[in-house]
């Protein structure tokens, strides 16, 4: 029989996926995949159970006039310039096939979410990975050594902020920096900011207001509103560009959930009401805490997130593979580094879980016999 | 400012929704895009409900396993093979990744719908195109034609059965044709079956029964249960090859909406056993048969569906885009046909409408000027 295509053979199960696998097999604490154990706001449940029977049908590729405009409104751009995804997954997707093809490179840091490299691959580009540097001050991007990365075949620079796995979200002075440098050589940005409405302290700048005519921003309703399975994402785009951008993404999905757009649109505009973002992050820095000051305790280096709801762990005894049969599912650091070593001992551990959960988890890492 | 990739440049609204908007911007009828005028069946609206607050959270990227079984057992393929996608658009969207790349040739069908051509050349590959022959009899597939097609570089037969817009579905020695033509030269099957439920008479041959080690079946909820805008489809692969599609898959959407996949695991076994797809068939049957006799009256020449939701019509003197003008929104063949020509005066119309909607179209219809 004939072979698949290269990238299909290449295709891995995510360490994401694998890590859930083992936590059930082994009974373990799933500290691991970034989905959250509350369940979505009852406001945006009731939404979705009246919307069935009434949005059922497609929805124009762009996606249901009502959730533009809401997503618009919130994210304070123009309604036509927004186009809807499912998830923020296919809106990276869509993006890699309307922003770079083969011969082309795009730039992005490590360590590096995973779904970056094999998109851009899929479209034909070659990714270039620029390792952050890890001191005892924490996270912070070589901007020296993103200026060196770029060639005269980059087209665009990818960002994460909030950023996982780091936790870190990136200063004014670092954003100022990379706008300059793609304004130098006319890159495009593309800021993933499926976080941006899970920071601590002050609210994360977002590029798109350094750089409005090339930053395409994409979001989640999955982060924001406890739903990752809903599959309703978006992208903002640079004014203009949205149709041509739509054309693309028709190709992919046709469109996102017509009855979970239908409850996002109204979802986001109560989340905002309703104050709900505030207690979201209320709640996930007592657990964010709770989490880091027991690995703290347990002599683990915990990295303390601006945002997002991951913390990047060190510990020079502990593996990712063994603590799962120890009863701790976490993401090891390596699967963040494709390309570039991965900093000793680091692995990322999920606080988006319940109190409870959290806690036991500390439980089986205490009983961990550091061999 | 830098361009965007020549497929977004491309790219273009697809007629279904420019159709949809002269419909209701001149108030007509719309008898063109696919979506039923009727909503889901009640039993598969109360599973959704009910899964809402409980399956919200991402699913496994290759789909909820009870849906995996649940498709599995419907089709009469182990749940090990089925992948579940954001539609049948995303599955088509997938294999077009996994089967074909840069120098490879796909064959298809004309009148073709709409994606395959474009999913072709995102993937990189070049879509070949066949002609069907339209004459007195129907149409019919010219196999010494597709025969003459195949070259060195040809990977894969993309079949559609039953078929939009022809509302054909290939008969037995058609199939048998085709298959022999794809083990001879160890081409790839993609079936798109989204209307496998929905004909008249006996029911269609899936390739699969014939050629199981090299087609991959590609089906819908949407279709099958009056839900386009739920987003559920799947892919059942050859033994062996779904984890290696689910790899691809994954950096597409990374999973189908949760909530509306639990659903569909509910909604496919009850839709079995309370013989919902007869009542379905019974119902377009009669709706058919109206708008067909109904345009026979006005001396349009009708081909008479074996399956799907759709008639292609000729007649000497309409224009889809006056009728829609007139009150009627219908599809010009000619949005089916981007390489060869297209038969005169061809159109598609869809009977997926309210007896009420049909109706009035046949009404207005009756007062275009024939001029
Ligand atoms: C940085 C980042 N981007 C994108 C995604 C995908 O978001 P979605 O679930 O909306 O596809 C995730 C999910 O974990 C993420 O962490
Ligand atoms: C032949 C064919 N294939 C695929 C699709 C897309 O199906 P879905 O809505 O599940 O993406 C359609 C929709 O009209 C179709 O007619």
């Amino acid at each position: 029989m004939r072979e698949l295509m290269p990238a299909a053979r290449a295709a891995q199960e995510s360490i994401f996926s694998v890590m859930s696998r083992q936590a059930v097999q082994y009974g373990a604490v799933n500290l691991g995949q970034g989905f959250p154990a509350d369940p979505p706001p009852s406001f945006l449940v009731d939404a979705a159970r009246a919307a069935l029977g009434h949005f059922d049908q497609y929805s124009p590729p762009a996606g249901l006039p009502a959730l533009r405009e809401a997503i618009g409104a919130d994210l304070g751009v123009n309604a036509e310039d927004v186009v809807v995804t499912c998830g923020a997954t296919e809106a990276l997707s869509v993006l890699a096939q309307c922003l770079y093809g083969p011969g082309n490179e795009v730039l992005m840091l490590e360590p590096v979410f995973d779904v970056y490299l094999p998109q851009a691959r899929l479209a034909g580009a070659t990714p270039v990975t620029v390792p952050m540097t890890l001191t005892g001050q924490g996270w912070a991007v070589d901007i020296a050594a993103v200026r060196a990365a770029v060639t005269e075949r980059t087209t665009a620079l990818l960002l994460n902020t909030p950023y996982n796995p780091t936790g870190t979200a990136f200063s004014d002075d670092e954003l100022r920096q990379l706008v300059m440098l793609a304004r130098e050589h006319d890159l495009w940005i593309i800021s993933d900011e499926v976080y941006d409405e899970l920071y601590f302290g002050q609210k994360p700048t977002s590029p798109r207001t350094l750089a409005p005519e090339r930053t395409f921003t994409v979001g989640s309703a999955g982060k924001r509103l406890e739903s990752t399975g809903w599959r309703v994402g978006w992208i903002a785009c640079p004014p203009g560009l949205a149709a041509q951008v739509t054309g693309v993404r028709q190709y992919g999905s046709f469109c996102a959930p017509m009855p979970l757009q239908a409850a996002v649109a109204q979802g986001l505009r109560q989340a905002r009401q309703e104050g709900y973002y505030q207690q979201l992050r209320e709640k996930y820095q007592v657990r964010m805490h709770l989490l880091a000051g027991g690995l703290r305790a347990l002599s683990a280096t915990v990295q303390e997130p601006r945002g997002t709801y991951f913390l990047t762990v060190q510990h020079p005894t502990w593996d990712a593979f063994t603590l799962v049969r120890q009863g701790v599912a976490v993401i090891p650091g390596s699967a963040f580094y494709p390309v570039h070593d991965c900093p000793a001992g680091l692995f990322r551990a999920a606080f988006c879980k319940s109190t409870l959960e959290i806690e036991r988890a500390l439980e089986h890492l205490s009983h961990v016999s550091c061999a």
